[in-house]
């Protein structure tokens, strides 16, 4: 096991005893500080973001990788006022989530703790740093970051701003720590660390999540793959249905909530897809579909293969399928989907009854768009990932899902005979 | 990837779509048929069962282990008896967990749904079959069997009465498998099937548990190992705390939630040690004590080693450490416990709060038993284990752990901006 990484992990255990005795008000002072010191020293961290940027560009990284690296004043004020918005939201922590007092006298509290060192592993993009910094921290956690080698001098800038706010605040610096040689090892080493690490969330695209999945023996939340579908019923309000499937495939195409697969009632099919079609290709958006929605509308159309069905294109292109009804829509998307974010788009209950009960998916939709499933919209606040798997936290994970319990047991004598 | 699991994973999951839209009584109506059939069949099950005995004997098996894989006329009574208390218990699926109506006038519900495909791997204990599918069905999963090969002709008997049952009921025999060849390769399978099992839980000892954490890729939820301790304060009410000590210790000394190292605070040790010792004695306990208490309790107490701190005996053995105070004793716990059960005995407010805010473990005491952790104790009915980590459920875990939620949105067109 790497011995840097063991060392960080030990201190990070010892530094999240101490996160999870802090006041709401402490750790709201942390967050505020923070931000002030972020704002405060901008210029060192867009300094050493203009040298990951050269060396990005150089490498030849793609444009909109670029983008997502690089940091303006903007981008830090916008950071810095996130963590104000993590600060202004309510702790977790402390919670009596339920409690009971039993027969024998014994009161059972089950009361919401912090999970204690969560491992956050992330790609090119330096704003998650201070987002998991900001939400780990108010969730009473300790953070150890692993960003993506690229973005190595920003991150390093952050975190030695965040540590530095730590110390000001009286607060063990090993509440953050940042994973530095850049080795692959490192990131197995990390994966590996039951002794000290709580939970692992990888954020970023599929092949991350996947190498974290497969490697892991620490605990991890899976997020964000998102295949998901928009069912358009026989019964649906057709203008309805194409605002809905413009919205979720083209309003911000690149994100886990978009929509990648259009299927269709074939009692409708013919005086739908056009209108759909017409309203999405002047979006610019290109189709793919099966042999029957080809059939309306024509050869501009691409087949679409098995593949298409399984593939989350974060583009603007769409898979496109005509089912028999909404019983072959949920079969479809039971077997393709990502378990993310699934929408039926009808004016019959049955229909939207039978979808909700049996689509298996985090967040299913009623004649409403998948691009939703967000903790902002959802109303928890900032989020630090869409869970896609089923234990621990489904769907949006806010600062509640960075919690567990115990259970405080208080007695009298009890012993059990 | 092994052909047989990977059929038996997939019929399972198609099974759980099924099982997820039972309603509470087609579900206790299944359970209760079982119960019958059960009882009705018993000498099927007890003749081969007798078979497994008369090979593992043969083969040298410890004693005490050769009496968890009998199966008696009372223990399929039991059994049965057992599936009749999980039907009886109120069905955790479908529950509104929580919900909003947000701004733009989507509804929201936070809605209880089952994990879909769970996977127990055990040990050579029958029962644990019979149990895994009372609680698993009545959560509304599939359930995949991974029993000891020692016990497989008695879990072949008890799954197939099981799949009889199902077909009874109209329900689909695929929501019970057990997996037969008793390979490795089988297990290493189950673990990697991402596709097909939701959730795996090992139930049995420290080496079982350890193997599938390490291998799987699966989510896992650790069960059940404990190194419990009980600490007895400078304040504690003295016979309060051998009364709890002794039963913590000996009450069932083979389970989790048995006491393995006794702390005591410096102030008591002359005092309380001897107590404690006579009491422990006289019910058989073998005492392993740091210097301080062999200074006190003399050579009758062997030294303990760091290896004793560490050690889940599972056995009339009890390790004993002088501690000078409450912090000293929380820094043993968080340093050498497996965050499973950890009691303090005390008179006093400020050590209590202490202690039950800064010890992390999924069941905090004060002044009881480390014993009563236990699903029937904490109210929840029966238990599929004891959650030692920190996602999805910590401590004993009932029916509601056994599911997840979705999020149901019901909408009127809602498009984001």
């Amino acid at each position: 096991m790497d011995e840097v990484v063991l060392e960080v992990g030990r201190k990070a255990k010892q530094a999240s005893f101490v996160l999870a005795k802090l006041s709401t008000l402490e750790k709201n002072a942390f967050l505020n500080c923070l931000a002030d010191v972020l704002w405060e020293r901008k210029e060192e961290v867009i300094e050493e973001n203009k040298k990951d940027v050269q060396d990005a560009e150089a490498k030849g990284m793609k444009r909109s990788l670029v983008d997502r690296l690089a940091l303006s004043e903007k981008r830090i004020a916008d950071m810095a006022e996130g963590l104000r918005e993590v600060a202004a939201l309510p702790d977790p922590v402390g919670e009596v989530i339920e409690g009971t007092k039993r027969p024998n006298g014994l009161i059972i509290s089950k009361v919401r703790v912090p999970l204690g060192v969560c491992a956050i592993i992330y790609e090119a993009r330096p704003n998650v740093t201070i987002d998991s910094i900001g939400l780990c921290i108010k969730a009473g956690n300790a953070v150890i970051l692993r960003g993506s080698s690229s973005a190595l001098r920003s991150n390093r800038a952050l975190v030695k701003i965040a540590r530095d706010a730590l110390k000001t605040r009286g607060l063990p610096e090993d509440a953050v720590s940042l994973l530095q040689s850049g080795k692959h090892e490192e990131v197995n080493a990390l994966l590996k660390m039951r002794e000290y690490v709580d939970v692992v969330i990888p954020r970023g695209g599929a092949e991350l999540i996947n190498t974290v999945v497969q490697n892991a023996s620490v605990p991890v939340i899976e997020t964000g793959v998102g295949n998901c579908h928009v069912y358009v019923d026989c019964s649906a309000d057709l203008e309805q249905a194409v605002r809905i499937v413009v919205n979720a495939k083209t309003q911000r195409p690149s994100v886990c909530n978009a929509c990648e697969t259009l299927l269709v009632h074939e009692g409708i099919a013919e005086s739908f897809l056009p209108l759909a079609a017409q309203a999405l290709w002047e979006k610019g958006v290109e189709l793919r579909g099966c042999p029957q929605t080809r059939a309306i509308l024509g050869e501009k159309v691409q087949e679409a293969t098995e593949e298409d069905w399984l593939t989350e294109y974060l583009d603007l292109i769409l898979a496109v399928r005509v089912v028999k009804g909404v019983e072959e829509a949920i079969a479809h998307i039971n077997r393709y989907g990502t378990k993310h974010s699934e929408a039926i788009v009808t004016s019959d209950y049955a229909a939207a009854k039978k979808f909700v009960e049996e689509v298996d998916a985090a967040s299913v939709y009623v004649n409403a768009s998948t691009r939703f499933t967000d903790g902002g919209q959802f109303g928890m606040g900032a989020e630090i990932g869409i869970s896609t798997q089923k234990l621990h936290a489904r769907g949006p994970m806010g600062l509640r899902e960075l919690t567990t319990y115990k259970f405080v047991v208080l007695g009298s004598g009890q012993i059990r005979e």
